[in-house]
């Protein structure tokens, strides 16, 4: 079973993953916990160059894998979408042997991330991205997508808190509000027109609550029978 | 006017670029001269990955870039080609502004390169190619391409000389006699189908004759005016 996590910054996401697979666990089901941009070593490296393209350059100029010493340019919403299925690429077929072997495998992100980031939030045309999703993805798509639904403000106020306790703060991160509304609406609305597959969170709900929440709406989907228990 | 070069590994492209550069300058025009993958400082840092993926993610780990300490798993040819497509993206911008201001753009290999060693070389479908390579370019072709077209025995003893000498060694350098030959056939069959696009040079010649007989073509190719030249 191929279950994603999706929804804006700050919403809990990365919380919920580990909580969520921790029931599993719990229920004895081997279970795979992962996330995109990343989830293999090259797929990680591929997501250093997409969140950190300045450092990334300067680290790789720095032991002469690359060379050159002009300032980097802007990244371009195409090569955002390249460098996500690329990425993806690699992930998919990881994930794939998992399944293969009946593991639950548990993904923060995935393709709904790039529809909505750099459909909706940058304007990039939808068939384009269909057609690196297609690339990357083989077809792919995930049983079962829990979508965490926050205010924008709240999410970038929970963001900008963890910023300042240290944690990791991206080039998403520093876009727009309007950026984030867009992305917002275009979760809600890909969640409407697929509502087999998708599940919608309040996600200002206290964190327990909500994996409580979550757990009860993902034993209710579970297929019967197929998934790997531990002996 | 845009120029690429293409040709299997050892066919003398860079020596040819710089030359042909060279007698663009003794004749006046703005040039430039560039290269894929890369071009960019950010097309540099996806190159980087691309051609030397083990050691770049060991540099984005060192500076806390990447995490975890798996080793790195093999590059699967979709990967490939959407990395190698994002790179183009980012260096196909800055080839159109160039473009824009009349100047002559000189580039070691383009998208048939992509066409020819993925497709052909790697057998990836060469539909999706087509897909990844409009997303990449744009529909930017060049105006003329030479093709320097050598015996694969040769430019692998010519790629090892090199090697030994201390020059770069990479992932293409390494595929099997197969791999290279079929990459061969595929550029004289793509040169076959366009040929007005296609001037096929014979690159066994010494580099200086071969210059000569490059640069005489493509001076019948030059177009009459629009090229930028220097005051």
């Amino acid at each position: 079973m191929f279950i994603t996590l999706e929804g804006g910054e700050g919403a809990g996401k990365t919380t919920q993953s580990i909580l969520l697979a921790e029931r599993f666990r719990v229920a004895r089901y081997i279970v795979r916990q992962t996330r995109e941009p990343g989830g293999t070593p090259l797929a990680g490296a591929i997501r250093a160059v997409l969140l950190h393209p300045d450092a990334s350059l300067t680290a790789l100029r720095g032991v002469g894998l690359a060379s050159g010493d002009e300032p980097i340019e802007p990244m371009l919403p195409t090569t955002e979408v390249l460098l996500l299925s690329a990425a993806r690429a690699q992930h998919v077929a990881r994930i794939r042997k998992w399944l293969a072997t009946g593991e639950v495998v548990i993904c923060d992100r995935y393709t709904d991330a790039t529809r909505v980031y750099q459909g909706a939030g940058r304007g990039f045309a939808l068939n384009d991205i269909t057609v690196a999703e297609r690339l990357a993805t083989g077809g792919l798509m995930p049983d079962l997508t829990l979508l965490f639904d926050l205010p924008v403000e709240e999410g970038q106020r929970r963001r900008q808190h963890a910023r300042s306790a240290g944690g990791e703060w991206n080039r998403i991160d520093a876009e727009s509000i309007a950026f984030h509304e867009r992305v917002r609406a275009a979760y809600l609305a890909l969640a409407a027109t697929e509502p087999a597959r998708w599940l919608v969170f309040d996600a200002t709900l206290p964190p327990a609550s909500l994996a409580e929440q979550v757990w009860e709406a993902v034993q209710a989907r579970l297929p019967e029978t197929g998934e790997a228990h531990l002996p």
